[in-house]
Order: C-alpha cells, then sequence, then structure tokens
C-alpha cells in the first residue's frame, strides 16, 4: 500500500521548532515532504511573488526527509511544491505550523499558517493549520503532538466533506478535548509606535491589542479560553450571499 | 453641511493611473485623502509589515487634495490612515484601485485592492475595490467613472448592510449595467517558467492560467463576459457553517 504523501509547511520559517515538532508527528503517518520560506515569513497573508524570481534549495533538516527551503511567501512555497517540486503525485494532505502563536478568529487572514493550506486546499488537497498560543521560540510543542497526529490520521481516512480546510488552534497547559467551532468576531485594534531612525527620519512601527467583540459561546477564542482546542473550518467562496438580496438595488442604477 | 470623508488607496502603487481616475470621481463627493503604497504592490495578498518601521511621506500628486505615500503594503496603507494620519475623524467610505486589472473570483484572495478594503472594512469603514479588466498601463478608464461615482454616491446615501465590503470589476468596452452577483468558482493553474541567472543559477518565476470551473449564469465571471459590472459583497467570517455539523466528530477524538 502506498504511504500518504504530505507535505509540510509554515509561515515562521524552515528553522522553526515548530515545524520540526509537526514533521516528527507526519513522518510517523506517512511520507512527507517539507517546503517552507528560507526566512520567517509572519503577518504575510496571502502575498504572492509575481515580480522576482523563486528560488529552491534541498536542506538537510530533517534527517532523512526531503525538505526544501524557498525564498518565497507561504503561498509561494505550496505553489512550488505543487507544481515544481512534486508534479508526479498529488499530495493527500497539507499542514502547516506548528505557528508559534494563535491564529483564531480573524488573525486567519493575516496569517501564513493558515493561507498556505488555502492555497492547497484551492488545489484540491485537504489542509490543516496547526497553531500554538504560544509566541516563543522554545514554546513547548509536546502536548499538542497527540492530537495532531489523530486529526491528521481522521482526515486522512474520513477526509472533510467540502470544506477541504481547517484552522487548528491549540491552547497552552493542559488541554481538555477539542472543539469544532466559528471564527469569534474579534479585531485588532492598532496602533503605532512612532519614532525617529539615527538618520532623523521619522517612522511607525505597528503594535495592536487584540479585541473580542463578542461572547460568543461556539467561538475559537472561547473553546481556546476554555482549554480546548479549535477547529474551524474554512471555504474559498467569500461572497456574503445574504447581502445579495439587499444589493440588488444597485442594478437600477442610472449613468 | 460636512462633506463625507473618503480614503482613497490602491496597491499599484500611488503613479498608477488607476488611482488618479477615482480620485478624480471620489473629489466630487467628498473631502478625500489618499494614501498609498510608494511602489506596485500587486499580489501582496493580505501582509502587513511587522519586522520594520514603516514610512509615510506627503505627496503632490493629487493638485489640493491630502496624498500621502506609504513603504509598506495596501493593508498597512489603510492602518496607517486610520490610526496615523486620520485620527480625528472616522472615514465614511473607502475607495481602493482603479486596479489595473481583473479581481473577479478567487483573485481576490491575492489582491491588494481588495484587501486593502477588507481591511478598511474590518474597521468599520464601507469599503469598495475596483477593477478594471485591463492591465495596460494606459487602459482607458473613462468610461467606468460614471458607473464608480453612482456606486459611491448610493453606498454613502443607503449603506450597504452588513456586508460592508464590496468587490466590483468592471468589463472593458461597452458597459451594459451593474449586475450584484457571486463570486464565480474558478482557480489559477499555476505554471512556474524556469531559468537559469547570469550566475549559474536555477529561478523559477510564477506564471499560470486562469481556468474557470463552472459554468454558474450568476457568478462574477459571467456579468463580465456579458458586459456588466459585477458586484459582489464579502463578508469578514471565513467560517464554512454547513461543515460544521459534520466535523463534529472530531470532538471524539481520543488521544
Amino acid at each position: 500500500m502506498t504511504r500518504p504523501l504530505i507535505l509540510a509547511t509554515n509561515d515562521d520559517g524552515i528553522l522553526a521548532p515548530g515545524l520540526a515538532a509537526l514533521v516528527e508527528v507526519v513522518r510517523s503517518i506517512g511520507e512527507v515532504i517539507v517546503v517552507a520560506p528560507d526566512s520567517p515569513q509572519s503577518g504575510m497573508g496571502h502575498a504572492i511573488t509575481i515580480d522576482q524570481p523563486l528560488r529552491i534549495n534541498e536542506v538537510e533538516a530533517f534527517g532523512e526527509i526531503k525538505a526544501y527551503e524557498c525564498s518565497g511567501t507561504p503561498v509561494d512555497c505550496v505553489k512550488l511544491a505543487m507544481n515544481v517540486i512534486k508534479k508526479d503525485r498529488p499530495f493527500d494532505l497539507c499542514v502547516s505550523g506548528i505557528n508559534h502563536g494563535s491564529n483564531a478568529s480573524i488573525n486567519i487572514i493575516y496569517s501564513g499558517t493558515f493561507v498556505s493550506c488555502y492555497e492547497a486546499s484551492l488545489e484540491g488537497v485537504n489542509s490543516i493549520g496547526f497553531s500554538l498560543l504560544d509566541y516563543a521560540f522554545d514554546a513547548d510543542f509536546k502536548p499538542s503532538q497527540k492530537y495532531i497526529r489523530e486529526i491528521c490520521l481522521k482526515v486522512l481516512r474520513d477526509g472533510i466533506g467540502d470544506t477541504k480546510l481547517l484552522n487548528v488552534n491549540i491552547p497552552t497547559g493542559m488541554i481538555h478535548g477539542i472543539r469544532v467551532c466559528k471564527q469569534a468576531d474579534a479585531r485588532w485594534v492598532e496602533e503605532f509606535q512612532q519614532g525617529t531612525d539615527p538618520r532623523g527620519k521619522k517612522y511607525y512601527w505597528l503594535t495592536g491589542r487584540f479585541e473580542n467583540n463578542g461572547s460568543e459561546q461556539d467561538s475559537d477564542l472561547k473553546a481556546l479560553a476554555d482549554g480546548f482546542i479549535s477547529m474551524v473550518p474554512s471555504m474559498h467562496d467569500l461572497t456574503h450571499y445574504g447581502a445579495l438580496p439587499a444589493l440588488k438595488d444597485f442594478e437600477n442604477i442610472e449613468v
């Protein structure tokens, strides 16, 4: 029997301990190929590189597992993995992470972890982004690994229907189980640190704090606060169908 | 009476003719502030700059209209506009574009035009991304301008309900009207041009062709093919609610 073919990627870069922890899990499940950015790419959202050439280097970072570092964004990595590095056989699963830090709620839109999975799922591959709620380089990924293993095994065995895309966040500390839930209604309240550089020029540096708008009981933020792993299915179609009827009016605009 | 405050931005950079065409329209409607990238940022998706400082320069590119170029991504521009440049009064409308090229269907996910509006709408501001189906630098934006004007006026007058976010694409040639519709089910079939650089190193350069998966009658691609302006409302919540029940099984995983 052929072992499932698994693409492992991330946005923290090929040397991130979170990726090592993820590869440690999935190598026991299938044939793994790692394709990850050669440098950290947090906050790159769904960026693609169109005005520059990309580079791929094979690296020996994961023992006998084929691994490649790529000069582009997380989305570039997925495109290269599927269209250049492994063209002969489709991937059975794409996993991204384990991200150092939360990708719950609205954070997915800025998250390379999520969008690399979004890209892979656009290509028809079931994809799961994993994030741990700890930004530290030496975060403890150990408690999450057995859950990640079981989630991956179940996705490979049973599929995930038409969603193809799961966003999984993992709390720190004791894990009480898994909750399938919705994306919380939250937002960043932005602030910019302002300063003057060594050459006397003003600069602005993004900072901010996260604000939960709701007290929803069925959201990913609530699950995480309760010590559960959150699992949110996403979709590709961003159309707000509920808004269509009320907007029909625009079709009557006269110019 | 106070005139509406309008933020104009884009992803093709502050010198793009599409932005000039957009500003020409909205300056007749309200008080306009332009905040746009200092260089083209196509394909940047929802990227934000977190590991570097940002710069803002006031520029005189639009006569008496306040205009700023920013060193970051389209999303950075919106964040800076709302949190640094104009903190005293909220914007009544954000417009982005006119993009040189299509942002119909799945292209929105890679599109700085769309995501700058997504970001502004997250902040509660009604936002509209405008794109013309012509990639040329000297594309003819003239026929689209009267439609853009009427759309902006109607959004300011009537609002757009809870959607806050419209993606508007404009066909080339004769425009037959506006269609409110859904995002087409299409995808990019990727290819990479491979080559060897002057130093003998291999490179990969993203290319590809766009493939419409469906023959949907109610999609943006169909509207555009029929010579209509397409208007698709979007939402912030990416949860695939329909998939939640079938995934409940994951809550029974034992580790």
